[in-house]
Order: C-alpha cells, then sequence, then structure tokens
C-alpha cells in the first residue's frame, strides 16, 4: 500500500515544480486549489472548473459537517460523486472555521464545542472527529485539526497554541486511516517566530506527515512578514513532501511564495472577487462595476481562454454587474479560477525551463502596465 | 427582399408542426422561447441555452431600454453580439412591462410616459419609438406596441383598448424598418370576447403582418376559458402566418395551445421557477426545497438529457438549494429548459406522425404517476 505521495519534477532557484499522486489522479504543482466551500465550487459546474485546467478542490469540513452532514455525505457516495468531481480533493480540518467563531465556541484541551452559525445547533471538534469526517467525505489530502492561534499574539501565547496544536497531530496520524493515495498533511504553527516554527517543525517531522502545510499566516501579518515567516520555515521541512501555504493568496502572493519553495495553494480570493465583480487579469485588477467599462467592447484579459473573454465583451459583463444578473457572477467566478490556473501553469513551465525569475518579472510588469495606462 | 415567413411541415387535427425562417437561422415550431430579460436568459450561458436545443430567445424592450440603453445596445453590436446569442431573437414592445408600471405611468392616445423602476428617471414609449429600439436591439421578429386590456374589463372597457392597439399596430406597421429574415407580427386584443377578438384579427389582417399573435390571455381567466379563447380566435388567423402565444404557460397549457394551432411560445416559468427550487420533469413537478429529497439518489428526471439530471442525485441539488449555493438556481434553469425543449421537441415529433393526440395523452399520464406514487 502507498499514501499519496510528491515527486519533484525540477527546481529553479528555491521554487519547485512537481507531480502529487493521488487516489483520484496526479496533479502537477505547484497548484493553485479552487474552494469548494459546501459541494460546489460558488457558481460554477464541476465541468466548467475541470475547464480551466484546475486539477485539485478544496472542501470545507466546518461546512459540509452542518449541512448537508458528514455521516450524509458518506450516503450519498463521498463528496467526489456528490459534487461529480472526480480529481482529487483536498478538506481544512474545520479548525479555522471553528476558531472564527468568536462567542460561539469552547475550546478545551480535548477539542472545541461550537454552535452552527446556520441554525445555532451544538457540535463538537475533536482531532478525532475532524479526521473522521474527512474520512467520511472521502478526502483525498486530509488535515489534521490545529488551532488557529490567533493575530497578534505573544511569542507565549503563540508557543501554548502551537504546543496544543502538535499534541493534536499526534492524535490525528493516530486516528487517520491509511489508504492507497490518500495521505494526511500536518499543519506548521508558530506565528512569525522562527524559533516556535523551528519547533512546530521538528514536532511535526517526529510525526511523520505526507505532507507540510504552512498554516497562522495570511492572518494580517502583511506579504513581507509572511515571506519572512516563509524563508525561515521552509528550509526546514523535508524536501521529497508537498509544501501548502494555506489560504493564500492575491496572484502576487502566489508567485512570492513559489519562488519560496510552496507547492500547493488555496483560496477563495477568485471566487468571492467574481461575486463582487472583480476581474483578475494579465493587466491587473478590474472593477467590473465601474462605468468606465459599459461601453469598453474588449475582453476583460486579451490573452485568456475562458468563455468570458472568448465570447464577451466587457461592456456586457459591466451590464451583468449592473443588472443583478447572475450571469454576472458565473462569468466572472470561471474567469477568476481560469486565471489562476494560467498563472500556475505558466509559472510551472519557466520551473521546468530555468527562467522563473523573468517569467515572475513579466508577469508582474504586466500589472503595471495598466496602472500606467 | 424577403421577410421572415413560416412554412408547414404538417398538421395533426388542430395542432401544426412548421419552420420558422429568420434573418439568424431556422426554427422548428412548435417552438418555446427561453426568455432572457436583459440580455440573459437568467443564470444560464449562452452556451448552455443552445445545449437544450433551443433555437430562439426572447428579450425584453422594456427592460434593455431602461438598462443598458437601446442605443447603447446597438453600439455593442446588437443584443445577438453582446448576448452571444447566434439565433433568432424576439423582443417584445414594453407594452407589459409598462401597462404593469401603476402609478409609475401615465397613458395617452399616443403613447406612454412612465418612471423607471431602477432609479425613478422618465421615459416614453409610442409605437413608433417602440419599434425603434426593437431595430436598435435587432430583433429578427419585432412585436407591435400595443396597450394590455385590464382584467377584468367588461365590454366597453375591452372595445376602447382593443382599438387603441389596432391604431397602434398600423402606427407600428407604418415605421417597422422591412429587412431580409427580419418580421414585425400583429398583437390580436378583445380579451374574452369573441366578437372583439375577431374585430381585432379583421383589423390586423387588413394592416398585414409576418405573424399574428395572441395577447391580453394567461391574465387571471383560468386554462378554460384561455382554450376557448383560443378556439374562437385560432381559425380566423392565416394559415400561412405563424402564431404566438405570449406568455403562456405551464408546460400543460402549451400542449393544450399546441393543440389548438399555437407555433410559438414564451413564459418566464421555467427560469423563475430554476429560481425557485421548482423542477419540471416527466412525472410532475417538484419542489427541491423539501427534506423528502435529502437523501434521494435518484436524478430529478430519468428521462432527461440535461447535466442536472445526468452527473447529480436530487439530494445534491436539495443541498444546494438549502445552502442558497448559485449552483442550485443554475442546475434547475438549465433543466427546466431543457425539459421545455424536449417536451416541444415530442409534439412536433407527434404531429410529424400523426399521433399527437396519443403523445399528449402520454405526456399528461406521465405527471400523474407521482401523484398517485
Amino acid at each position: 500500500m502507498s499514501a499519496l505521495r510528491w515527486t519533484a519534477a525540477g527546481t529553479d532557484g528555491g521554487a519547485r515544480a512537481g507531480v502529487l499522486r493521488t487516489a483520484h489522479g496526479t496533479v502537477p504543482t505547484p497548484v493553485f486549489m479552487p474552494v469548494g466551500t459546501a459541494g460546489t465550487v460558488k457558481a460554477m459546474t464541476a465541468d466548467s472548473v475541470r475547464a480551466t485546467g484546475a486539477r485539485m478542490i478544496l472542501g470545507n469540513t466546518y461546512h459540509l459537517m452542518l449541512r448537508p452532514g458528514a455521516e450524509r455525505v458518506a450516503r450519498l457516495g463521498g463528496l467526489h460523486r456528490m459534487a461529480d468531481w472526480h480529481g482529487p480533493i483536498l478538506t481544512d480540518s474545520g479548525g479555522f472555521q471553528v476558531m472564527s467563531l468568536s462567542g460561539l465556541r469552547k475550546m478545551d484541551a480535548d477539542g472545541v464545542t461550537f454552535r452552527s452559525h446556520i441554525d445555532g445547533s451544538a457540535h463538537r471538534l475533536t482531532p478525532e472527529r475532524s479526521i473522521e469526517i474527512q474520512h467520511l467525505l472521502g478526502a483525498d489530502v486530509t488535515m489534521c485539526f490545529d488551532e488557529c492561534t490567533p493575530f497578534p499574539a505573544t511569542e507565549a501565547q503563540t508557543a501554548t497554541s502551537m504546543r496544543l496544536s502538535m499534541a493534536w497531530a499526534a492524535r490525528c496520524r493516530a486516528a487517520f486511516v491509511p489508504r492507497d493515495g490518500y495521505g494526511l498533511f500536518g499543519i506548521v504553527q508558530g506565528g512569525v517566530f522562527n524559533a516556535l516554527r523551528a519547533e512546530s517543525v521538528a514536532a511535526l517531522t517526529e510525526i511523520g506527515f505526507e505532507g507540510y502545510a504552512i498554516g497562522g499566516l495570511a492572518v494580517g501579518e502583511g506579504q513581507a512578514e509572511m515571506y519572512r515567516v516563509l524563508e525561515a520555515t521552509v528550509p526546514l521541512l523535508p524536501a521529497d513532501r508537498p509544501r501548502y501555504l494555506m489560504g493564500v493568496g492575491t496572484p502576487d502572493d502566489l508567485i512570492g511564495a513559489v519562488a519560496r519553495g510552496i507547492d500547493m495553494f488555496d483560496c477563495v480570493l477568485p471566487t468571492r472577487s467574481g461575486r463582487t465583480a472583480r476581474a483578475y487579469t494579465s493587466r491587473g485588477v478590474l472593477n467590473m462595476r465601474n462605468a468606465r467599462h459599459a461601453e469598453d467592447l474588449s475582453p476583460l484579459d486579451p490573452d485568456c481562454p475562458c468563455p468570458a473573454c472568448q465570447k464577451h465583451s466587457r461592456a456586457y459583463i459591466h451590464h451583468l454587474i449592473r443588472a443583478d444578473e447572475i450571469l454576472g457572477p458565473m462569468l466572472l467566478t470561471w474567469h477568476n479560477i481560469q486565471y489562476y490556473q494560467t498563472l500556475m501553469g505558466r509559472l510551472r513551465a519557466a520551473i521546468l525551463d530555468g527562467r522563473f525569475t523573468e517569467e515572475a518579472a513579466a508577469i508582474r510588469a504586466g500589472w503595471q502596465e495598466r496602472a500606467i495606462a
């Protein structure tokens, strides 16, 4: 029996290209995983997600355990079958969302009791229950249940929180049922403190995981501080395991994190932006609600193969947004997911060709063009 | 130069099959036109509308004149190009929506002044301006601007209203610019009064139109009364012109109206129902919000080729509706449009095979199955 595994295909400086092999197929890395919160990438069919080149998506334990419920998803054949997504799925542990429910949750050393934001009903998550839920969902990649350290936090607070997460990581490893092509990822915590990050990496590698995530970033520390933590942490991680930066980020964040050795990403930004009239393009970000697009017959992005760009003008998309037509968010979400996939494909090709720095500079220069124009 | 025209392909009792030839292609009739109110069939891409077999859609003059504006649509290349819809489009005249703005509108013999429901701005529609707007939009079928007679109304009120519409019909005919493959339809009014319907048909056929619509029905008179008016009116219409029953209706209404010689339909029912969790199926109407679907692994309709039915369970669609996911309305709208297209295809095939009565009975029997089960 062989667990999910990652193999390198090439490196360029700190950036790595590779292939992740899972029970539901292989995924070229670096990879951006669109977020399918409640069993759907919002405003997209699974077919349209696939059409962007996306090969792996994320599902949310918190949302799915509340509705439709983990046992129900299992009875419906698992998340892959329910959502018609036949590629790999990574599920988060539920920890991040539960910790965000200030006032509605109560932590103890064993786990967290909380109330549903939907109907106020009481629920409990422990490391064991989180792993069980992710098993019921059928996740290819299961994430350890950890405490999300608040930001900002003192070094002492951060240490206490990180050590609790490390204890829980051992419980998650024990609870996880190994299966061919499935894997469990540990999550490095320790906030902005190098020594704590190193202690966390040591604790996790001692336990041993199929991949390592870096948690507790993109919580308000800023891009420079995030990069500093990555530079201090990534070199400590085993070179033969995939590295996942959770909840990140903007296209610029992704380029910077790939340069620092990250292989996997997820973020709600492309989907959420699609529902708030924003389009990521090779020439920067567009606010499609803006009246300057009202008679613009050009596409969102002349370099983009998505249907929004191939079939429609900025003027039409502006009209759809102004008229509150569902097709507006549908087209913008599709475009943004496509943009992120195209971006990751360009970065991967550049790593394999040994021209990552030049490609990153060219992409960033494109964003500047519009700012100048 | 030849205007838009309809040719018969076969009849079975009162039901007719034919082909409508327009500037943007041919359309087999009887045809159901999905409603694309503001330049989009709500929650559908144009590609997905086409995938259901739909060949012709409807656009709304009222909505499009207010936003993005008829002159702007023309500058964007017309409605076909703006919406990526390359088949024929029929536009209504704006009359129905404007008449519905009670309190916000003022009628006179020349036209209607009204305030926009969007921003309260003042606008005016006359027969000439309605025809001009529909020309700017690029409609293959332009509809005469008429007064929608209130329901209920006395015979005297109905007569006055109908005669005003007939005077406006002559002005519409004069204002319409004939072009190859384009056409203008007159609208028969007269409420539930046979003599007034006959007078209206006589007035319109005296003017001469490329097609004839029956207006002022489906406004509360009930199906039996609607059928009675059709039986009194349709035989008076020229047999070589297409007949369009405006704003109708349920699948059962369509069968009954096709039986009475109607060729064309539009209705918001399949799209609106898709956004309110209702699915039309070969076994009746389903309310997908209902908890009984929560673990039902069967498709909405086992006989349906749409993606909602081919790829997903009732349980998943129920989950999407409960979770307020946009994909719920997207899938249900697609399914409902597909259901209407499949229905019209079955009716047309049955007419050509001389078994319309049997097919209609079989379809209606299917709806009963679930009521019994």
